[in-house]
């Protein structure tokens, strides 16, 4: 269903729900510097904006075209996943057991090599689909056939930050010449386009799979268009190794030297650090994505990331390919993170608090994809990206009001994504009582595994 | 709403659901010896017991009173929970950021002084409310106030082992006589009660805080009522501490000399083992039951669970208490469970296999409760626990078949306790399309609210 469809679909409930829309009486997580909870408090949104965010008691004026009752429910920015490959979703739950070399040499390259526009499209389609289920509004994405993906962020209604990988290594499924192409492309057909939900970045992949050339080739160019970097910087140790032996520093440093790093720049993982490339981090305004289940399945090691945001590093949180997270939950993901930082710290009850979860995957991933301005928080003046989670449920109880409350810690403790019921990106209803107006879920799930089947076939593959 | 009530809410819908169901067309993971997957299969269930179970092409004779689809569902056996204190569910989300220390002294000890028999009944009520909703058909369970809790379980139409934490120790809300009295009495009045659903083991608490009189006299008891022993192991590097300091050797070895460990032993945690004393747990046949979120949380280690495992052991897996695990889920403790142990071992995609971490759940936790012979596994002759989880979803798309399969790996990596629809045990229907029978759902939520005020009012805590 096209968004124009979606529209319709919606107009046949009530006239015109997308100019003017009342939350009332939810608890509001409102993620802004304070980090101010409101008990009881109302949002109104009038066309793609938050115009007003108050207590109840203080709510003026009549109703709205569609109002909404939030009692029971927390209202949240909706979360933004900082890295994703939504190309590989297809692949979920593939190659447990295999050591990475192994499965991307017997699953990844040759799927890779095998998929085609209209596969990617199914493969992106699927994850929007996820994510707006498990109430994830924005994510950066990198990967192939970004036209296609493009077209699926599109379709689907969500915001996203769109990416190619660019790699001119020999093993890589691209070249220097067409992956460069294919990202200027992008950037050219998409930047700012789908009513301004989908900007774009260029991907120059990873010191491993990418020049010296490619990589500065890709910063001049995403300066010349005024776009960001998204990459992967540092996921495991032969990274490093590879890196020092090529080039005599360790990434980071090499990086730095090239004047790639910049607060324009989204890094994901930075596993592997030494003291000197956490402070050059910090000093180039980076942003390193976190990617807690990917790094913990794949066994590289676990990012520093207590001691990055102790440093005033903006660490955000990012779900990585579903080929090895398995579900692109950002509720799951935060979880994972706090209980993997309090081992890798040896501290108990919180390496990262909850509060620091949730402000990685609203706030901070907003600054890193570079909405900072417009989406991260529930406040005036920014875009209506937000989400409604179902409190009243027997694993979020009790739930406690005193000097503190548990109310966050629950979210990212105990909530899954499966408790968001109500998704609102741009001002649009994506999904109501975990119904998706944007997507026909059965038709995606189905069109999914007919997809897999036909790009395994193609590439000679047999699960 | 009593089992009886139940069994005439059931009534209403068909004539007799209890002595026949067949479930139909399911994929069912039996979990027996060989790990079979029955991709369309068919289950025949009479009272209490399995009496039939195979491919749908081979299905014989009339359908049933209750003929329920299980097209899209894989039917596994109900999840159990190797640990767990129902009595501290109410707890949820407190004290976030505090070392353990200070939670216990600050939170734990004042409310366990001030918990009454019904509060205790109320927080185990809202324990087996949230285990029946994500697919928890038995556990294991150890506290105070253990005649509510036995009460509470008996009314939910769950499975349970129910110890009393015994302490003798000069920090602890009880005493020497005080527990062994109330452990006795528990044995003696609900061990195989409950339509058999309730068993009983004695629960001298840990080493730290129960004398070694008191281990010797929990042991003499369990031996002689023939039951077992439900125990904390090594749990944090202090109580390894702790028993080199005060009997000149480590925990298991402690114990071992005592005559304490065995077959018939719970151990939790398990984290603190040297080389002698993982081969002391082998020797004895002792269970360690594996806790990984509450150990990540409280940072006191990870158990050397791929270790153990590889060494014949019989790990289980369990959810200890909701103040530091927060959802009591298995399906989240099972990835969660898998992603530390790939961190800990540092090897990638797996210290634990998927399939190793359904059999910890089912097989390995009802060997080491004691009903290996009766649960576990969906096999004829064996009891009704069953649970069916709804396959056909965004988040476990795609799900595909050839020599191998990743229903394993999306079911303990992708799916949450959210997506089981239905719960039997014991031949029972608890939960259907995921209403809950057997509990008022609402009304156990906000008994569980009022409760914890009262607790803590009287506690003389403020949140």
């Amino acid at each position: 269903m096209s968004v124009n469809h979606r529209r319709a679909w919606f107009s046949l409930v009530v006239e015109d729900p997308l100019s003017n829309i009342l939350i009332k009486d939810a608890t509001i997580v409102t993620m802004n510097r304070e980090d101010r909870v409101i008990r009881r408090g109302y949002v109104r949104i009038e066309e793609d904006r938050i115009v007003e965010v108050g207590r109840a008691s203080g709510l003026k004026g009549g109703g709205a075209e569609l109002v909404l009752d939030g009692k029971g429910q927390a209202l949240l920015p909706g979360l933004i996943s900082g890295h994703t490959h939504s190309g590989l979703t297809l692949l979920r739950g593939f190659g447990e057991g295999l050591d990475p070399d192994k499965l991307w040499e017997t699953w990844l390259w040759p799927y890779e090599r095998s998929l085609r526009g209209k596969d990617s499209y199914a493969s992106a389609q699927l994850t929007c689909l996820e994510l707006i289920k498990s109430g994830v509004t924005c994510f950066a994405d990198m990967h192939f056939n970004m036209e296609s993906v493009a077209q699926a962020v599109r379709d689907s209604g969500l915001r996203a930050s769109l990416s190619v990988a660019m790699m001119d290594s020999e093993a890589a499924p691209t070249t220097a010449d067409r992956s460069t192409r294919e990202n200027e492309e992008l950037v050219r057909r998409w930047h700012g386009k789908a009513e301004g939900r989908i900007s774009c970045m260029f991907g120059p992949c990873t010191v491993r799979t990418a020049s010296r050339e490619l990589f500065l080739k890709a910063r001049e160019m995403a300066d010349r268009y005024g776009v960001g970097l998204h990459i992967h910087l540092s996921e495991t140790s032969r990274d490093v190794q590879h890196t020092v032996g090529r080039y005599g520093v360790r990434p980071v440093k090499y990086l730095h030297s090239l004047g790639i790093l910049g607060d324009d720049v989204l890094a994901a993982h930075c596993v592997h650090l030494d003291r000197e490339e956490t402070e050059l981090l910090k000093q180039s305004r980076t942003n390193p994505i976190h990617n807690p289940s990917c790094n913990a399945k794949t066994g590289v090691g676990m990012a520093p990331v207590a001691e990055m945001l102790a440093k005033g590093i903006n660490v955000g949180l990012g779900l990585d390919a579903a080929v090895c997270n398995d579900s692109l939950d950002m509720f799951r993901e935060m979880k994972v993170g706090c209980l993997l930082q309090s081992v890798a710290e040896g501290r108990s009850y919180g390496g990262i608090l909850a509060t620091e979860a949730l402000r990685m995957c609203t706030v901070n991933n907003a600054l890193a994809l570079g909405f900072g301005d417009s989406i991260g928080s529930v406040e005036v003046g920014k875009k209506a990206d937000l989400i409604l989670v179902d409190l009243v449920q027997p694993h979020m109880t009790p739930l406690v009001w005193g000097q503190t409350s548990n109310l966050v810690s629950n979210l990212v403790y105990s909530a899954t994504g499966r408790d968001v019921t109500t998704v609102i990106v741009d001002g649009t209803m994506l999904m109501r009582e975990r119904i998706v107006s944007s997507l026909d879920e059965r038709a995606v799930v189905e069109k999914a595994g007919e997809t897999l089947e036909r790009v395994l076939s193609r590439a000679g593959l047999k699960p």
